[in-house]
């Protein structure tokens, strides 16, 4: 018998590390852990920071298994098992970015988009538990947001938080729509679409539960934020 | 050559009049314009005036050329070219629904809304201008909304604004998606799939544009409330 | 090694209570089991119970452990494992709502509408086992369903039941589409389209399977009703 | 200038007649009129015609301008302007068909099933007006519906008619979803998933508005059936 | 602590039998098993069957737990793994039915439709592994097939079947969609699409998968079938 | 005959004008041209240029009838045809914005995009006819990119665009989908998906055509950019 | 009054001629008529023409009026009505593509398909009225077919043909789905998930309506191929 | 009790093997693994490698346990637990064909899509991680690529490949989309759709997933193919 192999040797068996991503782009070098064994995790995230010692580096949508294979194998990682992130090594951040939510079931997506916003350099502030429903609490809170140089609007359901922000704040506004439903909500394209529709002009969007992807794009314009 | 013929003959020769129905459900009767020739609406508003002498006729989604057929034909009907609705006869109401509109143009809807319920027994108040990206001028109207027995909320776009008057109010709660969009809103499904994934509890919906329906149900609800 | 921490620390740890809700909206207090632990259940509903002690709380969609946990740690709470809630306290109730069938595999959405109208403030009135095709029995029971201030009608498959209803009673009718089915019927979302085209005006819906939803508008309006 | 040319010459230039099928089916010649020229219905019915002298010719969706060459050119034909058919000859007829539509807005669908029934064999009768909405008015026609061979039920918006029809009929039932509807009805695929998703078993179904296809399978059951 | 009780108590405590049905319609008793225990099914069965001697019971979609169940309970009872189904009692057959596959993958909706035809009254003749990419396979069972009052495709993937058969056979043509494929197929939506826009004329069709659905109507048409 | 009026007078008949919302936003006004008439909008251009007459005003969507009203009416207008805008004023800018597209059929996005941008207070940069078919246009106009402090990508059919820059600018990315397509493109949800779905991260997206609103976005972040 | 002027000037005032790319893939020119006016299609063939003298210029998807100023203008030019198409200049072919198709309404795609395969350099042989329900017709062309380097099967409705015949030839095989249809096809899509369901191994397909596309594909494979 | 047995006994009593089909197309034979049990699987090569000695016979899609299984039953069989894969015995090859990916997650498909060329008489290169996000590397490789009959881009995500290679190769271009993505991609359809939208002409697809199908085209032309 013979099992085939693949043919093309790279770094580290399973993966070729781009290392001059950064110097291209500016941006941190990151794992996406879908799909990948704690090992190969623990591995990618060990010859990146030996490559980069001097920033951050980001692992994303880690199991809880992979969780704690970095609690044990990488003492000096910050992780985030809400978030499901792990962060190692640290970079200096410019600018601030609110990351408001409305609602709890929220906070795994806001918690990427806030670790991912501190490794992309700029300065994350969560502001959870402020929906449409109850719009005292939001507007009790309006001052806070309307500080940041760029405002992350994380909403599930019919997603009409990003609305309501788009005419109270004038700063540069994201919409993250997540999954978060109680019934029929298509896996979040109802958010999706409400946050492509928005009645207040100039909200931009990601993918459903991008916290990861709201969360460079907002650290980008934050840390080029002049106030 | 033989040109063949429907079969059943009914009153007026293209539909059977159910005069009975009213006395079985006590709503009004109603003629749907669309695809029916402004003579027929005109012969069938007649008819059925003179079956309910006593009662509100309406007759909805009118052509332009309908609308002006009844204005002459029918002098003593209360025409509305932007509700697209005629009216003949004029019963009791009882009880108040508040139409609550996010925009302008959003108005053929509410006017629909308005004129059905007005025909069903209870009396529309209109309050149209107060979307959710202007937040400051639907909390003005707040407290003439909570005078209402019965809140149709009508909203194009992302349709936010039954959530936030979800939030605001504790009288039944009717939303009336709508087509209005500057995008692709896939023809009003996003305001759709909006009001029913909604984080205020209790609010019920009609189809898209669908301002009869919601008419109908708020004027059933008002016409039988007591504060 | 560092995992960091939610910021924002609420009464509970992992929720904020809005204490004010229920003087806004004039509504009791609801749990929303799905995605929360057993012992969260139990410690919301105490901290509810306790903060509106002449008033019903409810809890909805608890797992087959939280219903458990509730039985054990609260014996003085109503469970129902088959519409999956759980009941604290009580409150006055005023009106009546019919709560009408297709099928005995609608019940979870039934028991979970006709609990959440006892504690909203009114009579649940459950009559199952009436579908359209077998339209004697649904006759049989016209006049027990006529007696009610509001309907709601449950229905799977292709949900025809609110349409037959709509012909047949005066009453504000809400429908509730269902997710039941026994083939390719895009879970629930055929039931959903259905009662939103019905051909009987004035049918009113909520989103798939949402049970409380529809009882929360049918108590809202039927203590408000008069005969 | 070169305009180039089809290279394959067929019979009347446009299409190649395929004179032998009825032998092989059974089934008279249909001419679909959608895409051709009224010259070219006109020459194809002519040609058919002669081809199949004791048969009869059927033509469907023809345009108004088709039915008046039609009728200037071929006296002998029967025409539809509702259901947009011509018929040249007759054959015989076997079996019985019910058609039988929830409203008036259903008829040309109505009409093109009925003609083709005829066409291909069968005696159609038409029960037209007889939604679930108005239940009394159905039930009233059960027992010449109950006569037939097999009933072909025309329905649109939520298309209920077939499955109350299904528990009231023991005869085949063929269900015909129509784009018939008063809103956002996806052209019919609501009433064409609600047959597909119907509560009464046995019930087949045919795509939207196609009245002749409904017609080609009732006429084949009803001229081989036995009462 | 109050666990609250359904308040209809039915015959078996789960299920209300309609047992006047077959008088009704002329079709036999079936039990649907999706969603019931094993218990509950065997005591269902029973209870038909003693209501019915004289006629077939039919149980369908059972599990594998509810197959050993009956094994036991029922030792009369004709069971079918692949079919995933129960029949208890035997009534007459009369016609038969040509139950035509494309491949062994679609055997076990071939296996519930044959069983369902046996039960509703008619001769199933089961005929697989003749799809159209093996065309001679399917030419070589033409004349078996020919002979069948009522021919039933089953047919996944693209369903080709139901028209190459369309092109060949006089006798009603009852298409079965299944959800069988090799990619994304959209599960069975792709064949159903394909069976409502075949190009042969007068092929009806039923659900995805639905073998029962279509066992029924070609049971009723083939044993009202003369040849 | 009565026809019934709106009940709410605006300042201008048909719109009330929210005068304060620049200073709430700190974004100019804008008028939206679709569904307005000529005359409409010329006066609501100049109602608002005359409350804000140290501001630039925009209109959009304009029809060729509107352009036309516009050039005559208000003879300082900018008016682009291909972008369907009018401007009325002239503000500051600061920042500059890359709008690049794939295609010339592009165009109509690209102009109201870079009108839009101008009006929002930075300077647009159009960079035309660099699509991926042909990379080496592209990479040819990679430095003039990059000089810029947000890059838009406008691009219709499978929209690769986006993914390409985004692999090779570190500035702020806002994609644009479009429904410029040859087949069945889904009116741009192709493009839409595929912008949501770049593997190249930190891209956010607007609605499909929408150059308006990502020319609100970009200029936001222009505006306050530091180099 | 100023009316802006798009910035980029190219060749021909509208397009960017990019005369190089045939050099580097080997590809003639092509003009996509849609958007253009006749002028500019006439003035582009042209000036394609003179750049490359000694090769084919295609133009596709002309209106009526291109056609007719071509004939006018350019009278060399070999004009194709039905497969909308204007060819300028002749190259060499080799090899052979059999373009089969299931009806004469798929025509228009079947040209546009041969004449792209022409200019592309391999020789087009249309096959017509070859569909599955017709299965004799089809077989009697198959030595025909056999002969062909490339098939291209262009089908709508449930397009089986591509399936039937894949199982008979073994050259490459393309699907082309069109979106005729007579009733709810999607506008083709039924065709297009057909072909990519497809129980025949190998069948590539592209996009709907998509003659040219194929015509490239098949005639890049023809040119290339050794029998 | 009596459990009935399929009527129609084949060779291997769940499978009637085709022994003729390589002979009618000139391709090898196949089992598709989904839905079989192991020993079915080794039985079923076992048979076809029998029949044909001197040809490769190929397994697709086994699981674990199959791989496992036919490791011992069959030691001389090739295995790739990737791709998952079985081929017994060699065929010839002629002709080469470049299997180029976006990304290591679409390892699967590009290594099925290999093995199947390898059987189908071609000689694969497969060359990963070129994606359209670090163009670099992709332009290393295209000298690589451009010695190739056939190139087969297999990508996820947003596809934006194939459209880069479109306008960089002039050789035969097959698609495969994957259902690799980080987000909301509907398993593979954004990918599917861009390989269908894309702006390089000429390219042609398969199903989502579809490495075996693109595998078999790809070999078919290469395997033909003169340079």
């Amino acid at each position: 018998m013979t099992v085939s192999q693949p043919r093309r040797i790279t770094d580290l068996g399973f993966a070729r590390l781009d290392v001059d991503r950064a110097e291209r782009t500016g941006d941190p070098e990151v794992v996406f852990g879908e799909g990948k064994t704690p090992a190969q995790i623990v591995a990618t995230l060990r010859a990146l920071h030996e490559a980069h010692p001097g920033r951050a580096i980001l692992a994303t949508r880690l199991s809880e298994a992979a969780i704690t294979e970095c609690a044990e194998a990488l003492p000096e990682a910050t992780l985030d098992p809400v978030g499901r992130t792990a962060v190692l090594g640290r970079g200096e951040t410019r600018g601030r970015v609110a990351v408001v939510a409305a609602g709890t079931s929220d906070l795994p997506v806001v918690r990427e988009c806030a670790t991912t916003i501190g490794v992309f350099g700029a300065e994350p502030d969560e502001i959870i538990d402020v929906g449409v429903a109850g719009l005292h609490r939001l507007l009790a809170q309006l001052e806070r947001i309307n500080e940041a140089d760029v405002v992350v609007a994380v909403a599930g359901m019919e997603a009409a938080l990003p609305s309501v922000l788009g005419g109270l704040v004038g700063a540069p506004l994201i919409a993250v729509p997540t999954s978060v439903g109680y019934g029929w909500n298509l896996d979040g394209v109802t958010a999706w679409l409400a946050t492509l529709n928005s009645c207040a002009p100039g909200i931009v969007s990601v993918n459903v539960d991008n916290g990861f992807g709201a969360g460079v794009a907002a650290a980008r314009i934050a840390r080029r934020s002049v106030r």
